[in-house]
């Protein structure tokens, strides 16, 4: 094993606006053997996530930014090689936060034991994982909805706002998303059984999505931000609920401009940000309904999958450009 | 008493843009005497709220809109001319809402009685009066400020925010100001007891407000919008809470955008629009707790007085440009 070549990417410098391939370096080092009470993992998956793109600039955000010249971080899935932790033996799939490399050692503490006899491994990454929660947070923590309220999604055909609206769909709401083209529209409601969505860049997007609301909106979960965001200001009712997820229209450099502020103070709207690694204290409540909702059928999701650790950087910025449907993951095995 | 005229002000016409005195009509109407259950009132000052601004205009808000070729709603307190209610007396100092007129007849549901004898009458028109709760209501229901935190309060020389900075004060909170113009910021700190006040007009907005919040802002009392939000959202902590009570740069048909609302993710921060009329179960202890504070003389007050009814419309404008200082009344008597 020691002849093993662990392939990694770092990141080598910081985007100034846009990400592209160069920010970015692949990296060949040797797969060690673990040390003492350490698990070596090879990652079968890396997620892709729209929150990287903060972490590679040098600024104020929500999380601490990711160094220069180092694996760029990331949750991934993958199966135990080899193992020096009496709580994890070769052959256990595992979920793990070994970034964007092939390999990992870790201690076990940031780790955990995953079954995939209902559920597929890439999903731990999406629907029953990080993604998942955070739909899950927002909405019932956040959004609270009641039965015939209207719950508005944006970004809906991705990891999180699929999720969303299946959940709101099961507390009795209208749910409507927002995507980017008809596709992903017809994805959104056909598979993922929203009852409509608003394809924003269809061009009328203010008079689609009053179409859709006849009765205004209760709850937002909002992925977006920008244009999107406004439009939803403008058609939500009195004492609604905004969980602010992601601003994604004003990440990778491009700004972000929001009109209808006033909605917040003419609906006393209540508008929270959150993440949902803060939130730990639900995080086995909500795994477990949502790995129930998944090897039941109940939940459906969507991957994207680019193949290999070389497609990372490009699967990244189609990401960040909406070219995904569903959970984005690099597959590495 | 039947030869007495009472004059009022009603609104005519609705405001393209900006509200202006063609808009109002003054208007002569006998005073009637009181019927069955009714009280007479002569009102001896009248309140002007931003809050009415929304109301001239024919759009969705937050109060009903003011009809037209009727008499302009508002606030009031005046003595009892004449009752023919066992709950007053004649010479009975009320609070009422008979609007921009010199007498109105209520059959009392909707008046109390108030005690001069430690609180000046017009007082209950602003820091005991709606405006007090309003601060008292957002500082200590949505903002919730603990000892040592900065709170920042935009319109800090005005009826509200006037209020809002004291009572974080008494909080052990590092308060701040945010006020056009030396005079009104001098007031803000000298009178009102702020730690420091920042002049929007001075053109340093950003590093004014940053050298006077080197801590960050851990709660906003937002009564303002538009520029002074978007510096507030850029200095704001994790975790803030930001009470959204006013937005009156957007009132008065200007426009308002608001660039910084990545701040709401990244600091996974609370924002919360209200209005103060919708929590009626916290008056009697606001109210309680404001009029010892007034009557005792720790909390101080200020206000711009306009002299008869025929000089409420301009008053008012002014007030929606910020000529006023402390709480804008109008002497009928």
């Amino acid at each position: 094993m020691t002849a093993l070549v662990n392939h990694q990417i770092h990141l080598v410098s910081r985007p100034q606006g846009e990400a592209s391939v160069d920010n970015f370096k692949m990296v060949e080092t040797p797969v060690v053997q673990p040390g003492d009470g350490e698990v070596l993992v090879r990652n079968h998956f890396m997620s892709l996530d729209p929150y990287m793109r903060g972490r590679m600039d040098d600024v104020k955000s929500y999380t601490a930014n990711q160094p220069l010249n180092e694996v760029m971080g990331g949750g991934t899935v993958g199966e135990v090689m080899a193992s020096n932790n009496p709580a994890f033996a070769v052959g256990d799939f595992v979920v793990g936060g070994f970034g964007w490399q092939e390999y990992g050692i870790s201690k076990g503490k940031d780790m955990r034991k995953v079954s995939t006899e209902r559920i597929a491994l890439s999903a731990y990454l999406g629907c029953v994982g990080m993604p998942g929660v955070t739909a899950w947070y927002g909405l019932n923590q956040i959004i609270k909805p009641k039965s015939g309220e209207t719950v508005v999604v944006s970004a809906a055909s991705g990891a999180v706002g699929s999720v969303v609206g299946q959940l709101a769909k099961a507390h009795g709401c209208r749910v409507v998303g927002i995507a980017g083209g008809p596709e992903k529209c017809a994805i959104v409601t056909d598979e993922f059984g929203f009852d409509a969505c608003v394809d924003y860049k269809a061009g009328n997007l203010e008079a689609d999505l009053r179409a859709a609301t006849p009765d205004g909106i209760d709850g937002n979960f909002e992925n977006v931000g920008g244009q999107v965001f406004d439009a939803i200001l403008n058609r939500m009712n009195a004492f609604g609920r905004i969980a602010v997820c992601g601003l994604i229209s004003g990440y990778d450099g491009r700004g972000m401009q929001l009109s209808n502020v006033r909605s917040i103070l003419v609906n006393r709207l209540l508008v929270q940000g959150f993440i949902v690694s803060e939130h730990m204290e639900f995080w086995p409540q909500a795994l477990g309904e949502l790995g129930e909702a998944v090897g039941s059928g109940k939940l459906k999701y969507r991957e994207s999958v680019a193949e290999g650790l070389a497609a990372a950087p490009q699967a990244f910025m189609g990401l960040l450009r909406g070219k995904n449907v569903g959970k984005q993951v690099v597959r590495l095995v």
